[in-house]
């Protein structure tokens, strides 16, 4: 078997077998096939794609690569989420402890900040001593002690996910639909899962900014996973306006704990649009209903609701009960937070270079967009552009009004706290705008577009 | 600017502008580039192509990678021939002192046999003492002396071409008609040609299997030649069966030399088909048919003759005239040959190891595969399959009969000479799996299809 020979079938639109697809990904993990030829074959699977098949089969021969982790021993069921990412995208740290909270284990692995997308390693590192480079003893002892644990993927889990990701960055061959659904399964299948809800996010702030694409990317997601064995469900969500009300690593975290707050629901506003007069009670009101969403699909999937329907009932009771804050509370001990001084930290950890941004004029948000809030808070210090990028834990964005609230000209709609005050000084004109306005109410968005299957 | 980003811009069906691809070359020949990302632009650009700007630019880049033969001083006009490649392709031989001998130089730098094609090279080497690594000094006193050289490409000549040929070799991307256009042209232009004559052929021998690829490739090659100042031709020409009757690197210079003699012309076939009775008067029919119309091609570029039928009656002349087979035999001895010992080789420079084929059937040849025949003659020695290998200058073919020849079963229409017994054995079988027979005499085929313009 050659590897020219392999690039050249799916150059010419054939389909690569099980055995080809091993030659090439084993002999690249092990340095006998040369970068040159992975990137040249990204790039004629990103025009050809692949046949479920292939992409199945390549999501296993990268799961074998590496490491699984093994969770047996510990009763399950097991149910994780993976989000494709956006902005203001905080689902994770509600889900965990809430589905937690419900006996179903969330064994979660995630990533970190990159480009204008915020990564849930980076919020949770926010919290002084939080560690999110777990051993597998660690992992499997918080996830049996408080139902979950969350780590970030080490060097033995996947590793050629880790090297092709790496060359697809440099290579333009990231936006591939079976390579995408192979990187995500495969680090996936390997924390040792069973369940999986999938939030593949389209619009600005995604990375997928056309629904279509994400549509077919959820159900390859879907197709994949099923074929692996695993209990797989997508929600395709809105991600063009950023998610909640807080940007950036603590500041997320705290909009978190105040959606886990026992007292939260009494505000919820489930339609999740201001009143008709403009004015917005609940600033994670949109944050809340694709968490719920995800939330109840997750419960469906560990067996513990009917529906989507009853699932949902399950969770807010959940939320009522306090069990998931306590649960959030108590996983911040294990992997080495304190919990009280996080309860201190709430509102105050800021960093020092703050400044506002005021309306422009009289009339109604119609929009916040996603992609320049994202852009906008990578130069706060949120974010990073290159992964070796160090990120701030005290910068991000606040918003004070979201879209659909009616604004006058000169109210205070944001504040902005930067790592420095260059960064300070490009990301404002980039928030300013990133604020549209219109004379009259915008119409609502739909925030779940799709459910897969 | 950032390789990524060109990249993904061509991944997208973008144009790129010259600066891009200068900023792309220029950093992969100075290795500040990596190859796995001129892999991944290959590969775009064998699916996105390029528009005749951007192949320019591209050639353009090339060709200022290294050094370009300074032909001043030297009276022109320049005319060089180049072809696509074939099997039992030899035109160069005879066309290169054919067109000296009309007062047109020409600067020949050609390259080597690989895969089922020959090389001018080899065959030039199979001559005792015959030098194909000229210095510049050397070619273009020869030029001068002799009115035309024959060189191979040194490593100062177009470096990005070298370096890009053997990533796009094991990476799936040779196949792409503005990375061939600029590989081609930019050599070309390198060896300071004012008139090009291309001949690009098409058929199961040629590097192009399908008439209408073959077409494109020289549409592209003449409107980028032309951007490029320099003065183009392009004959689309007819590969499905070996050009000539000998295949091998000294017995197609035989065949050449028998073209060259004076006399030759007399019994020339210009139909290029055995007589109604299936008798063949001359083997080199087809061969002196092609060379004849690229010759005369070439005697227009280079201002000697108002249209290809002066230009063709002109070549036939000189040929009576026993000029171009003098210049010939000059050149071997200025390239270090010795023309007496060349007189004294013919019809016996033959490898010990000899065979002979017989037909299988009463009939019509209706066919001979010049893909078969090309993979045949590799085996028996006179190509090569890596660039590292050695190829021998006594092995090859000898048809006896041509397609439309009529033959009795067991009738011998091939000798065969092999460098050792494996090849022998592993070649014979190709051999005669390459022939077809019919009850009646085959169409006659149309050796030039089209000129372009």
């Amino acid at each position: 078997m050659r590897a020219v020979d392999i690039i050249t079938k799916k150059r010419d639109g054939g389909t690569l077998s099980r055995e080809e697809i091993t030659f090439l990904i084993r002999g690249f993990v092990s340095e006998e096939i040369p970068n040159y030829q992975l990137s040249a074959w990204a790039m004629a699977v990103f025009f050809n794609g692949m046949t479920p098949q292939e992409t199945a089969a390549l999501t296993e021969v990268m799961l074998k690569s590496g490491n699984v982790i093994d969770l047996s021993g510990i009763n399950g069921p097991f149910v994780d989420k993976h989000s494709t990412g956006g902005v203001g995208d905080k689902t994770s740290l509600i889900l965990a402890p809430l589905i937690a909270s419900l006996g179903i284990r969330v064994p979660m692995m995630s990533g970190r900040a990159l480009g204008h997308t915020g990564g849930t390693l980076d919020k949770l590192e926010s919290i002084p001593g939080y560690r999110t480079s777990l051993s597998v003893a660690d992992f499997r002892e918080f996830i049996q002690k408080d139902g979950f644990a969350m780590t970030g993927q080490t060097r033995e889990i996947v590793p050629a996910d880790r090297l092709l990701y790496a060359l697809r960055d440099v290579t333009g061959t990231v936006e591939s639909i079976p390579l995408i659904t192979a990187s995500i399964l495969s680090k996936k299948a390997a924390e040792g899962t069973e369940g999986l809800v999938l939030d593949v996010k389209y619009g600005t702030g995604a990375f997928m900014k056309d629904a279509g694409l994400a549509e077919a990317l959820a159900k390859s997601l879907v197709d994949t996973g099923t074929a692996l064995g695993l209990n797989v469900k997508a929600l395709l969500t809105d991600m063009n306006e950023p998610l909640g009300y807080k940007v950036g690593n603590f500041l997320e975290v705290e909009e978190c704990l105040d959606c886990l707050e026992p007292s939260y629901l009494e505000k919820h506003n489930k339609k999740a649009m201001p009143d008709s007069d403009g004015y917005n009670s609940d600033l994670s009101a949109e944050l809340m209903e694709i968490t719920l969403d995800l939330a109840a699909a997750m419960t469906v999937l560990g067996g513990k609701a009917a529906d989507s329907v009853e699932g949902r009932k399950l969770c807010e009771e959940a939320l009522k009960s306090g069990k998931p804050m306590e649960l959030f509370l108590q996983n911040v001990k294990s992997q080495g937070g304190n919990p009280d001084e996080l309860q201190r930290m709430r509102n105050n950890f800021r960093s020092p270079i703050k400044a506002e941004i005021f309306a422009a004029k009289d009339g109604f948000i119609s929009g916040i967009d996603a992609l320049k809030t994202g852009k906008a808070s990578v130069l706060l210090g949120v974010g990073r552009n290159k992964s070796e990028d160090e990120v701030s834990p005290q910068a991000g964005v606040e918003f004070h009004v979201l879209s659909g609230s009616k604004v006058k000209a000169g109210e205070k709609i944001m504040s902005v706290w930067a790592r420095d005050e260059a960064g300070m000084n490009a990301a404002l004109p980039e928030l300013e705008d990133a604020v549209s306005y219109s004379n009259k109410a915008p119409e609502p968005r739909k925030l779940v577009l799709k459910e897969i299957p």
